[in-house]
């Protein structure tokens, strides 16, 4: 089905035209660039039950003993059966179940596949959501993840020496061969997507990436986002402010600042204000922000910024 | 998509509206009813560039171990992910490529799965692909395999002890336990089939399972079949013959009679006129019947007319 057709589907959904269509939310990134985390905080705060979430990158067409033979890595389009993953995306934004492909990340084999069954939200995380106007198309809201390349590379080596079994050596070696295919074909997703998110290290302050993180939420004007002009203001000398740029492509975006020394006191207050504009009965969840078992304040705000997308397109089709 | 639905979109696409749409034919029957020698006839003659063949027995739920533990055998809806074959043939029908589950008959497991892109012509052979309407909508036509169960259980033991390492006692254990879900599930699609064909000894001649097997082809009045009255005759004293009957459930169909005993010179015969019926500028393919490396009258006859409704369907879609 062409990108048109999908979204005319998925209006039409709204419309009350056939079956109820699960909301979907894709959050694209580079390996290792916090998808796993930020996604965390939805599923806790919506609950399984009504809240799936599912990682796209399983869909390699190889194995790591084939790839060894192969020139490129997972990164590369070629790599990945990117015409199913589309396929399975437009299936489950129209409800109908997937029997999902499976990479073992530690054995490096693919496996026997997994029925996915859509609820009523469906966060879809990975290397390649964004990757076709097609797949974009299935999104009713899409985030890119674009930390610095040092705070990812840190992150990279504490995850795959943990939960991988690969040394330091082996995960910068990994980066370097993967760099040329992650800024051919993984970055320039970051031009697609209605909200790009940076957690990083404030240089100014001579911070470093071990330290507690700030945020920089860029809001493109392409879905309807919380007004947050009258909450947080665009005094630069606060903690947490607005701020109209020229993005890289000289377009405008809004861009939030939650710097990581902001109170918890003022990033509550901030969290309360945006769910009250949903007008919602349910109260705010507890779980947004939680990393370690400890809340932490700039990831809590964006979280809730995804999940204010979620509730609000939930409305519209609804 | 409901099947009506599906049919429309079939119906639609032969009159140019969208992308080409493969020709499918479907094969259904119980474990070793004949359903891979009757398919591979059909590959041989279009040649592997021109059609595909796919097994849906690989849409187990579970896996040999996960199975002990349940109250039901493969041939239980419940054992399959019916829902997923479904969605994967209308998908095919629509010449979208699918992610196929593996099921490996040796170890009992559940494998990587395999990207299957449909071709001109797709034959989908299995235990269930007449199940649901919607599965029926799929196909352009539709076969059942409905050997005696004496036939089916010589089959059954000569392949499962050869090819999949079974005893004889086991096998005829299988059988035992499949018998109640194979008469409540497998059976039922009989009716739903263009097409019924049985390969059987004649009893009245003495005949028993190990002698080279008649066919008896039912042809129902769903689809257009050959003009076989001006070819065969209905002379049941003849060795091929056609005969006006009432089905089991009492509805009239054409029997095609074709004896083991037929002359190769007359099935041949009959085999060049009936392709003559399409009028098509390619030879009549010399593959079909050949089993263990001999032709089999009968067979080559049952498959010519299989081949006779792919190359029909075709021309009506083109």
């Amino acid at each position: 089905m062409p990108d048109k057709q999908q979204t005319i589907h998925r209006a039409s959904s709204d419309m009350g035209n056939g079956p109820k269509r699960p909301i979907m939310l894709a959050i694209a990134g580079d390996s290792a660039s916090g998808k796993t985390t930020l996604t965390k905080g939805l599923v806790n705060a919506l609950g399984p039950e009504r809240i799936t979430s599912m990682c796209v990158d399983d869909y390699h067409r190889y194995d790591r003993t084939e790839r060894k033979e192969l020139p490129f890595t997972p990164l590369h389009p070629d790599c990945n059966h990117l015409d199913i993953m589309e396929q399975h995306l437009q299936l489950l934004s129209r409800g109908e179940p997937i029997l999902k492909p499976v990479y073992n990340h530690s054995t490096g084999e693919l496996e026997r596949p997994v029925k996915v069954e859509p609820r009523e939200f469906i966060v879809i995380e990975g290397l390649f959501p964004l990757w076709s106007r097609l797949s974009r198309a299935c999104f009713d809201a899409t985030v890119y993840l674009d930390p610095p390349e040092s705070v990812r590379r840190t992150w990279k080596v504490a995850r795959d020496t943990s939960k991988r079994g690969y040394t330091e050596e082996q995960v910068l070696a990994d980066l370097e061969k993967r760099e040329p295919e992650s800024e051919a074909f993984i970055r320039p997703q970051r031009r697609c997507a209605d909200i790009v998110v940076r957690f990083s290290p404030i240089e100014e302050r001579g911070e470093s990436t071990g330290d507690p993180l700030s945020a920089t939420v860029l809001l493109r004007p392409t879905i309807p986002h919380p007004d947050l002009l009258s909450l947080v203001g665009e005094q630069t000398s606060e903690a947490m402010h607005l701020k109209l740029l020229r993005d890289e492509d000289g377009k405008p975006v809004d861009a939030l600042h939650i710097h990581s020394y902001a109170s918890e006191e003022a990033t509550r207050k901030l969290e309360e204000a945006i769910w009250n504009q949903l007008d919602v009965s349910e109260p705010l969840s507890e779980e947004l922000g939680m990393i370690d078992g400890k809340r932490d304040g700039p990831l809590a705000i964006t979280q809730l910024i995804l999940l204010y997308h979620l509730v609000q397109a939930e409305r519209r089709a609804s």
